[in-house]
């Protein structure tokens, strides 16, 4: 049978990872987010080796046929590409081990044909997110706001290059909540309880 | 107090009026859906003084007033603006009266500011809403498929129309449900254990 993985695509200052390790906890499951996710990626002994040998794989979507097509064997991937592709791998083999609570990196999309999983998306109005990324990360020189668009901006282009798919449209997640209007407790708890 | 209400929003054939039902009938509340709407719109004796009176109104939003801006008492409003404005109406004096679940008819909109929503959306994939269109409506000389893009078009564009803002949009409701993944008992039991 395959593993049950939560999958948690979210805005910044939603609150989706809090979500994610809550839900997690309660069901005692592992989370994983990005960072855990892109650490252990980065010290990963495979990390090269596994490039090479993917770099000849070329049936991984539309995206990486067009990254090669008509390309010799001196094209060099970007580093945003190989550290997807190591992260692409980690998610999958993740999934393969046991079931949990992924946090990011498009792992809806990685896992849509590899595990049961229920997508969610978690999002809030911007109002709420600005006092929630002022609470938790400090201010900055930047307006909350404006880090709030920029944040946006990068993880909607990071979804879109990579799945082909437009972020947070309601129709790509089995459930979309607004974190700053049910709470993040609340948001849990569905979560807990869909499982 | 302001009444409390869950407007649904829903995709055709996701089951989106079923669910409003079925959360009305639990919390033991009244559900409007859009045929009721229509139809106390079309029966109501106040229709044509309702509307000789708001067609002097041109603070109701943006698409309003620029169908006024410049028109003389000549103008005739559509028959679809006429519905509109009626419709309105009844769903505003339906929030103001009571507590309850409000299916379709861009409620979630013209209640922002009126009462204290849950706004929901529910939809689901092709081919869960094609099977289920043939079951509940029939077949038709129309592929079921076809039947789904052209309802789904109408009512996209038809919120866009008098909100301004994308249908389907994640950001744009506090709860956006898959009813083909989650089905459709267990949307209604969230919904009722938000309420």
């Amino acid at each position: 049978m395959k593993n049950r993985v939560i999958t948690i695509s979210r805005e910044f200052g939603s609150g989706g990872r809090t979500i994610g390790k809550e839900t997690a906890k309660k069901l005692g499951i592992p989370c994983y987010d990005q960072e855990l996710i892109e650490r252990a990626a980065q010290e990963s002994g495979f990390a090269k080796e596994y490039i090479a040998r993917e770099g000849e794989y070329t049936g991984g979507g539309k995206w990486f046929s067009n990254a090669y097509a008509g390309i010799g064997s001196n094209y060099k991937m970007s580093n945003q590409d190989q550290l997807w592709l190591i992260q692409r791998k980690m998610i999958l083999d993740i999934a393969e081990k046991e079931s949990c609570v992924i946090v990011g990196r498009c792992a809806d999309y990685i896992l849509k044909d590899a595990a049961d999983c229920l997508k969610v998306f978690i999002h809030a109005d911007m109002e709420k997110r600005a006092e929630r990324i002022v609470k938790i990360y400090g201010e900055s020189d930047a307006a909350p706001e404006k880090r709030l668009k920029e944040k946006d901006k990068r993880r909607s282009a990071y979804y879109r290059f990579y799945t082909e798919m437009e972020w947070g449209q309601a129709k790509n997640y089995h459930l979309c909540l607004d974190s700053g209007a049910l709470g993040i407790e609340t948001c849990a708890s569905i979560l807990v309880g869909l499982y």
